[in-house]
């Protein structure tokens, strides 16, 4: 990357000027009877497909290497930080999470795969936001001289793509929490966290 | 619960009226140089302590009933539905995450643990807000006859616990997930993903 990303300024926004997102608050009657109320941020792109976005969990297998997955390494304005995630986009209008993630995977790698399972809907952080997200495991088989294909993204879309073998993924996530430039995303560290723990013992 | 919860009204709410979260515009220059801007969502309550939020990943351990998770199931406002998560909660000023999961986990359960892991400070929705967390892992050893101790709840906060072994919490999460009613919260499926992801075949 010719230079790093600086933040330049952080100011106030009105509702009003937001075009992205907006604050909403919720009145509601909790289970005791109680009027109560909660402020919550609600994307104003919100998808009419019934979830806002997807995740692809995606696993390359290949003939002479390890299983491995593939990362995108962006920066993310929100935390000032380069992020390492999955793969992941907000899912059109008419559009499957399951369409929607073989599409994406497409755009950001040119690979083709195949759908492993296709995970409920989920809240993505249900303390703050409205939003929703859905897990789509997918797997793609590479030919033995399969390199990474040229990418397809949209104009300012800087990723970088990282392939990390799935055994030493928990490890490389711990790695580069190390660097004060990167943060590891949460969903993408908690099934880190899952495969780690399902290999540490006698649990499962 | 006496009754299901109702949501009687969602309203714009002005960023200067709102106690807990504001909206921020960021500019920013990016590795082209190019000048940038994002709008994002922050918690007016953001920690000092260098983290937002702990989530407590638990394991109860019994000499005769197989290694069990506790969730805890909340009507969560932003979603309109229930949530199943597992235990967290905010990081105060002077606290570790370590130190704020062991509260936590004493406040909503009454257990005392043993720390397995304490994960990096992670992304929790990295295109949206600036929350962050961490995933401390925790051991509670349980004696044969041990049974759910008193929660000590704040004021208005309802919260009911169920206990799943492990190796049925991705089905289980699976099954809540087909009710409409609830709503499973990404990071803990993601981490079930992760474990039923290491069961199913030879890649790790």
């Amino acid at each position: 990357m010719p230079q790093d990303p600086v933040i330049t300024s952080v100011t106030d926004l009105a509702s009003s000027d937001a075009k992205w997102v907006s604050l909403k608050k919720v009145e509601y009657i909790d289970q005791l009877g109680t009027a109560r109320s909660w402020e919550i941020a609600v994307r104003k792109t919100t998808a009419k497909s019934g979830v806002d976005a997807v995740a692809i969990g995606n696993i390359l297998l290949h003939p002479s290497k390890p299983p491995s997955t593939l990362l995108v390494i962006q920066y993310r304005p929100p935390i000032g930080k380069f992020t390492v995630e999955w793969p992941a986009g907000l899912v059109d209008e008419h559009e499957s999470a399951e369409q929607a993630a073989i599409r994406e995977m497409k755009e950001e790698t040119g690979y083709s795969c195949k759908i492993l399972d296709v995970g409920p809907v989920l809240a993505s952080d249900p303390g703050l936001a409205n939003a929703t997200l859905q897990l789509v495991m997918m797997e793609v088989q590479l030919d033995e001289k399969e390199s990474m294909p040229e990418q397809k993204l949209d104009e300012g879309e800087l990723i970088e793509r990282v392939v990390v073998p799935l055994s030493e993924l928990y490890d490389r996530l711990m790695n580069w929490s190390k660097d004060d430039k990167f943060m590891v995303a949460g969903k993408l560290f908690f099934f880190a966290a899952g495969l780690h723990f399902a290999k540490q013992g006698n649990y499962i």
